[in-house]
């Protein structure tokens, strides 16, 4: 691999321009791109300096407490603040009266952000209390005495779809949050010419991100502005919402993030911590920290949307998909944030995995009196990638196909185009496949079964950012080169604990010639850097990945002219490595010329006239905004994998495990390995403890015990041996290839637990997650309370 | 005045060409310039949130304290530090040995961050501590042992320059730091040919800048880079000087500037106090904070350069100057710092006010084993004007002439050349030196004298930024226009409590259309922000005031551009006012079109290829970098003032009171009155400082009791009526007519109190401050005291 830069002013055209599609060919790769770079908060973080939401520490800071409704749901009788507000130390308690009244919310505006009239679920903000410590807040948040008449509570998604059932919003008639649905391609022709169909239920539930940190702001009020500290993964969008919720322009609320102690989806602004704790300053006339304690971050958050699928595929004989028909309801809880988003995703995004004819969907999103749902890793995938992925493991058994070659018969390839307009640009799924079966030993395992052992494959898409928050799923960035050699990259992009921060210095000092050591990147502060969307939809590495590289390239192209007028040399003769700028020896010398890029800029800079060398770069998804029915090309890269498991049943108990787990990433050029690792080992984990572990006994709408002693996390027992492959892959629209890596590995994970199971012991579980319980009944009671529901004709 | 924002695009070329010449026409000027604009730090400030140095807080943060030399010359013999280590709560004790013995300084590299083999005056720094707290980090430094051999010491002007005396540094021959000397024009010719000459030497003393806050530094290491929170005026530059102190690149220093409580040229980076925070946190592996006693800032800062000038002006009969010689001594103390560059503007500076046939000058700078001087508020030019204007009010009255007569009949207007080659472009002096005759009374007043009361008349230029540091002085800045209709401007110039932030953010605020709150303007941070020069030589609104303008004319343009595609309407026919586009009705409509700018970016950004709308303006001062004899027109506008004052003297005791002073000052067009009067009145009072009450008592080398109690800061009491006026001026290069005013008025204060007692009683004191004491003795016992130095032929 070369070690050298070859600089972007030879290689790419204006900054603005479209990027330069460039040729597969690793050896133009510079040399920190693929490189093991240390994180650029690594040292921060061990050493606890990394200052997270409720490090914030302003003066004459107050904690902030709220009050909750023990009640699913309720009507608001009375509040009564005044005991609360003579305990020493509070000062201010805010209830509904202290706010706009304005309901808010990301697509669909439900929520007050404190209660007004009713409550809908166990969790619901009525009120909150700012005090000089966290202890005295909450003894005064017990002192708020509310007064409610308990209404009937629909508290799962039959009863809220039950006729007459009670509504949770009285302009949502049946509970319908949102629906759509679509048949492209005439799904019941292709149905009628298929010779196996297989059917079947399943069903997803809640899973809490159970990020190490939970949701936290701190705000301070100055003069008709607020500043709002906080751990979103989205600062932009985030404080968007955050005035609407309060009533004020956008101009009015300012966004900064602190680090991020993980997002995974859950801190994307979509729950009331933030808003409250703007008003609950806003009343103090002081600054207020308000941090979810555990219990509420189960209590509040905003968990993975439980989904249920009626799933139906058609094939012919020998294993051609012809169609897909599902009807999915969603459990949106009492109110909608993104799950209207997630909703679109998952009855869309995985039919850019297989080549239908045709795919016919009815999606529904039903209001419960449960806590909220929202954005979790996966978007939704997670729990079609498991329906959907039930009935392809039903097909390859019944079709007497193994599952890889089912998945290689029917498998998108670059060029495919999906019944919703997903154009496949780069596509390593079938390498995925192969290597993915090759790791696991399926063939070989295949040949010398072992009882109760079973062998399963799933695979998965995503996209690498996702047009949904408008027509633009952009980024941008500035890059000042500096007199001390280094340079600062300005982007609003941020960073959740993936290591975006440390991916895009590198993107940056790839294509300035400077060690990563060299680079600055910005934390997003609404106020200063770029608009950014943030992290979400795996997007970071692609989309502000490409803006950051057109504005080191722009400020490069600075850099070589000046260094070209400075030399007299021209520019093309000239290149940047490891921070110095170097040409050829000059005609009749033998010494080639080496000057510090610092020394270029500080001499471009102390001239008459000097100018500054500052990069700009702008890069929008080459994508489509989606129509109400979600027609069109989401994302301009799409990731992919392929998921082999084998797992172990012990038939007397129905306990299951995980033996081996292997899993073949299709993300394009990897620009970080131990990161993009990371990404994927993190991402298995979670999907086991959605797959397996994680779940609450429940009573009347609320966890019983919301802690995580109740709710199992996933440990280092669960985990399998893991083999993690990467394709060979290049995406010509990303930044030296790359696209997003940070969800895709969770979605098969339910999927191919549930798969080998049924390959061990023959119980196919319908409803997640996975525990020994049901498969033991269906072990030992299949008729009763395990049922095996594909059917064929 | 119209209220309508001019379109920067209708006006304005691009943004890097150079500024157009605006026509005088105060009716093109936006309303915003020339307003009352509230600070943008006035609430922040009222209200205490602003952070100084001292309310840095950063977990596991120490506190450091300094050793420093009782003696003003000595060897150190031996350091013990081993009492103050075993101190419980001290973390660090670093000497001389814990540096890289390296010598820096702006100018002359003689300085070590803290004291090898000799310590050089009485508050050399000798050795550190970091301790938990203050208090024990005091205790601590208490406890630090130093054995010295005291040496002989020079501790005047007259000691140092004795034959044979004591050297400073072995290195400086003659205890000279630098001197440079010229004659142009033919002095000596220009003297033959005069019928009038007058003659004397003047001294002026050290004056502190008695900031409020104290100098102070927060320093934190991450690996090998260091991260310093100062209360610095010149972040970029302190940081240049930082890293040679510390012996390390310049990337491994950052600099943030907190806020800074009062600067005058003594938070300019030149004392060790950051440098020597920086060793402690590094030896103690946590970050330090060192914040300066009033005592230490009285004993280690670096005051105004004591000078004696023998001044010879010749004039024909008739009034006409026609040559000048001064010979000057400047009392640099132990070591450089900016002392060299002071010597130079004291010594030609002043010769841009008068059309003088020829100029002679000798300069020398003298180490003296005294407190270090440095720069101040004037640069050397209060002394300078004091000296030079006592020889101009003496040659008045040898001529029978006014003073403002004599003046007008000499001064330089638009388009003079100085001897030195300043180029003189706009100029109002001989309107300000009309007004503040006017405003004084001074034609009314010397037709009816009052006894015991005098006049006088005194006059100066300054600068707006000098081409000083290298063969640049100009400044950059990015200009982000924000989808709330916002703008940040990224600029590291900074603020020192003179509102420039505020002046900055109105420049932004005329250019772009937009209300002056929606305007940020950033902090310095090294990392982050372009390089700038910062608050040195009354450069910040005139040099950074036109990048800023630049930037945001670029951002202006692209954002009319986007309107206009947007609205189908050419660019030209839009303007932005009050944060809203507007556009005339569209043919067949009535209906006049207005958009908000925030509507009008995000919808640049939100479509496919969106865009960000940031714009980058970068501007150079048209000046020339002086040579070694300080030819060349060192700024590209030059600000003027005339002052004239009234006082009285109680002959029983010699007690002076001024009564009035007028000032009339040409900073071009006035953008902010309260900010520019804010200066002209702080200014005024620290030259009757300067003037009256700001002295000690010495003894060995140190002021007998360095405080507030001894040095007396000229309070209420002290204060004449005032009369501020501003010239209508416009400076054709300046950023809506706009020149530099925050020295300026300070410069003529010392000399015309001493014209007007000498005006009053007789009495002409030749050495600063005024006291009763030296005009009593003047008038009791003219002969032994109090001497008229004068003559003529």
């Amino acid at each position: 691999m070369s070690t050298a830069h070859v600089p972007a002013a030879r290689t790419a055209g204006a900054p603005q321009a479209p990027a330069p599609e460039l040729p597969p060919d690793r050896a133009v790769l510079p040399a920190v791109i693929g490189t093991a770079v240390q994180r650029v908060d690594a040292v921060e973080k061990v050493t606890g300096r990394a200052a997270y939401a409720a490090d914030v520490r302003l003066p004459r800071m107050l904690h902030g407490a709220v009050v909750r409704s023990p009640h699913a749901h309720a009507r608001i009788v009375s509040v009564d603040t005044s005991l609360a507000e003579r305990l020493p130390g509070v000062h201010a308690v805010v209830t509904g009266a202290d706010t706009a009244r304005i309901k808010w919310g990301a697509f669909r505006p439900d929520l007050y952000p404190l209660a007004l009239e009713k409550v809908r679920y166990v969790g619901d903000e009525i009120a909150a209390v700012a005090a000089v410590d966290v202890e005295t807040a909450r003894r005064a948040a017990e002192l708020v005495r509310v007064e409610y008449e308990v209404l009937p509570a629909v508290l799962s998604l039959d009863e809220a779809l039950a006729e007459g059932a009670p509504l949770v919003h009285d302009d949502a008639a049946g509970n319908l949050a949102h629906e759509f649905s679509f048949d492209r391609g005439g799904a019941d022709a292709w149905f009628d010419r298929s010779d196996v169909i297989v059917e079947g239920v399943w069903q997803s539930t809640r899973q809490w991100h159970s990020s190490i940190e939970t949701i936290g702001c701190t705000a301070e009020w100055s003069q008709d502005r607020v500043t709002l500290w906080v751990n979103t993964q989205t600062p932009f969008l985030a404080r968007q919402r955050y005035a609407t919720a309060l009533g004020m322009p956008l101009r009015a609320v300012r966004v900064v993030q602190t680090e991020v102690g993980g997002g995974f989806g859950g801190k994307s602004g979509d729950d009331n911590t933030s808003v409250i704790c703007a008003i609950l300053a806003r009343k103090a006339g002081r600054p207020v920290q308000l941090v979810n304690t555990r219990e509420e971050e189960f209590l509040a958050s905003r968990p993975r949307i439980p989904m249920r699928y009626h799933v139906r595929l058609g094939f012919t004989s020998d294993g051609l998909v012809t169609a897909k028909d599902i009807d999915m309801i969603a459990d949106n809880g009492a109110y909608t944030g993104k799950a209207q988003a997630v909703l679109g995703a998952a009855t869309v995004r995985h039919d850019a995995l297989f080549n239908y004819r045709a795919v016919r969907a009815r999606s529904r999103l039903v209001y419960t009196n449960l806590v909220p749902t929202g954005a979790f890793r996966g978007f939704g995938n997670p729990s079609a990638d498991w329906a959907v992925g039930q009935a392809w493991d039903l097909a390859a058994t019944r079709l007497g196909i193994e599952p890889p070659d089912l998945f290689l018969l029917n498998a998108v390839e670059a060029g495919s185009v999906s019944p919703h307009n997903h154009r496949i640009g780069s596509c390593e799924l079938k390498q995925c496949i192969r290597r993915a079966a090759k790791a696991i030993g399926w063939y070989e395992k295949r040949a010398a079964p072992t009882p109760n052992r079973g062998l399963a494959m799933g695979v998965s898409v995503h996209v690498s950012g996702r047009r949904s928050f408008g027509d633009y799923d952009g980024s941008s960035a500035m890059v000042r080169l500096a007199e001390d050699g280094r340079a600062v990259v300005i982007v609003g992009e941020g960073e959740i604990g993936t290591g975006a921060r440390t991916t895009l210095a590198q993107i940056a000092a790839a294509e300035l010639g400077l060690p990563v050591a060299d680079i600055t990147v910005t934390r997003p502060d609404t106020d200063l850097t770029t608009h950014a969307l943030g992290a979400l939809a795996s997007r970071v590495t692609y989309v502000a990945g490409n803006a950051v590289k057109r504005a080191a390239e722009h400020a490069c192209e600075q850099l070589l002219a000046a260094a070209a007028r400075q030399l007299d040399r021209p520019a093309s003769e000239l290149w940047v490595e490891d921070g110095v700028v170097h040409a050829p020896p000059a005609a009749g010398d033998d010494t080639p010329v080496q000057v510090p890029v610092g020394v270029v800029v500080r001499a471009e800079l102390y001239r008459p006239d000097g100018q500054p060398i500052v990069g700009m770069g702008a890069f929008d998804n080459p994508s489509e905004f989606p129509d109400q029915s979600r027609f069109g090309n989401e994302s301009g890269a799409y990731n992919f994998v392929a998921e082999a498991a084998e797992v172990e049943v012990d038939p007397a108990t129905g306990a299951v495990t995980v033996l081996e787990l292997a899993a073949a990433v299709d993300c394009g050029t990897v620009l970080n390995p131990p990161l993009a690792q990371g990404q994927v080992e993190g991402a298995i984990a979670q999907g086991l403890g959605m797959a397996i572990t994680e779940r609450f006994a429940w009573a009347d709408g609320a966890p019983t015990r919301p802690s995580f002693t109740d709710y199992k996390l996933p440990t280092a027992g669960v985990m399998p041996k893991l083999h993690v492959e990467f394709a060979d892959s290049y995406e010509p629209t990303g930044p030296y290839g790359a696209k997003g890596v940070g969800e895709i590995a969770l979605d098969p994970v339910p999927s191919i637990v549930a798969s080998a199971v049924a390959d061990a012991v023959g119980v196919r579980v319908h409803e997640l997650p996975i525990t020994a319980e049901k498969i033991y009944w269906g072990i030992h009671d299949p008729d009763g309370r395990a049922r095996e529901e594909g059917e064929s004709r």
